[in-house]
């Protein structure tokens, strides 16, 4: 096996409640790519999307995570890379962690496997240090686990699977720009502790609702009371669109990682389609365009085309 | 049935992480009331305990719980409750809690259980209220419920079991006074949000290694990064006596609801008892008489005895 295809799925971090601890992955859209050894030492890529991604290693989220893992096997066998499909970047559905773990996941294939898929969370972060600024893990660990995951810890790095009813995810990605570093930037550093209390209580909630199926439960827990309220400042109309999604039956509606997508959950896909409808209609109401998504959880993370 | 004798067992609120969410239920101590109707259309109290209980019905945790329950109803019926044996109030293992829950308790099932244990929850916390000027449900939950529960939000009240491993809790009560009123007023209004993502982290990794069975999570997951180190302050040597319990063999250890009184969760009763002696010991060797229980998780709650 000397080439491969990758697909590396889109991914929704935060959930609401879970700010920079849960996320979760959808079957579409992804990223993919072809890897393959090359006798060159080094990492080459070539881009056949649309997004003019950077061709330098050092400057190319899914090359520095790869490298980042060679590194740690202290080998330099080369790779060539091509880009064949690209979520589009800027979008807060996990488009650098998608890239990040293709990279990292075919190479593991290519080499016969010396990591397991959660050993490769690790690497697949140093990607979005380059593309974020920092190296969080919400977003690339559902990206190469699938499902939901939680990461309770990065000192030391604690990456676990939780459990995933079927459930539908609807993302809306409006037309305008949030930069993840812009949407990190004004969340307060301090909390009130009632605040703190309310979030990992449903947090707490959440996963509960996750372990036993219970759809309710789990909408009565997507709830985010410290970080939703100041980041949709960002989002025109957001209190408006999310209204529209959950009076469209969704189970809960929040920001999509630091936005500026949304997304929904809902027990049916017809639901989520519903739903999908609602809150695309939203913004289509104040002029700005956007594209949306429906998908079931992807239960299997990055895989082998 | 006129008179029944009720058990309510003592319980451990917080659980490190889950500062005024979680709480889980120990089989001893406890409270053991009697309880009977009465054709006064009010409620007498008796103690034979030797803590010379507040007999007024309107400063009494139980008459006070009991009350509320009984204005909900909306029946003047006549209740006489006599205190056996009560958990020594102030050793921060939910003594107001259990006294609240055994009166709604009893009451309840002579009156034909007109209510679930989980709406009793309401109830009982009222009697929280008096006892340290907050109507909290995190101890009166386990207290009623048994195993470990979760209080995701108190608007609307709503109170969740969660699944109870075989564990064993080590509980260690310094003969030291901490205020439920002063151990609140040292706690910081505003949290760092990195404390904070940490705290629901854990608080995520403690849920899902109750439902998994996952000793070695639950135990990395047993931490406070928010209150613990702020009431600390208040126990002589507590870190001392914590890293005890840890070299002991605990999973993890810190305050049982707002103190003085320490838990620590192991997987064996074996391994409870040497923590058990290792703390007991730690407290020993600082001139501070202390008592020590070791209990498994108790699953019942609140009974008829």
């Amino acid at each position: 096996m000397n080439s491969i295809r990758i697909f590396a799925p889109a991914t929704v971090a935060n959930v609401a409640c879970g700010f920079d601890i849960l996320g979760f992955a959808l079957c579409s859209p992804g990223d993919e790519i072809s890897i393959e050894f090359n006798n060159l030492h080094k990492i080459i890529l070539h881009d056949n999307t649309p997004y003019h991604l950077p061709l330098e290693a050092e400057k190319n989220v899914t090359a520095v995570a790869l490298q980042s893992m060679l590194d740690a096997l202290k080998t330099n066998q080369g790779f060539t890379i091509t880009f064949l499909q690209k979520i589009m970047p800027g979008s807060g559905v996990g488009s650098s962690a998608a890239s990040s773990a293709a990279g990292v996941f075919g190479a593991n294939e290519l080499l016969d496997k010396p990591f397991t898929r959660n050993n490769l969370v690790q690497f697949a972060m140093q990607g979005e240090r380059i593309a974020s600024g920092s190296a969080h893990a919400d977003n690339v660990a559902p990206a190469l686990l699938g499902g939901f995951t939680l990461v309770r810890s990065y000192t030391p790095l604690d990456v676990i699977s939780l459990p995933s009813p079927t459930i539908y995810a609807t993302v809306v990605h409006p037309q305008i720009e949030v930069r993840t570093s812009d949407s990190r930037k004004i969340l307060r550093h301090e909390i009130p502790i009632k605040k703190a209390v309310e979030q990992w209580g449903n947090v707490a909630g959440l996963v509960t609702g996750l372990f036993t199926n219970d759809y309710a439960l789990i909408g009565r827990s997507l709830q985010d009371v410290i970080v939703e309220p100041v980041r949709a400042l960002l989002i025109p109309e957001f209190y408006t669109i999310k209204q529209a999604a959950l009076d469209a039956g969704a189970l809960g509606c929040s920001i999509s990682g630091s936005g500026p997508s949304l997304f929904a959950l809902s027990e049916t896909e017809k639901t989520a389609q519903k739903v999908a409808a609602a809150m695309q209609q939203g913004f289509t109401n104040i002029g700005i365009d956007n594209h949306v998504f429906v998908s079931p959880i992807n239960k299997e993370g990055t895989r082998v085309v």
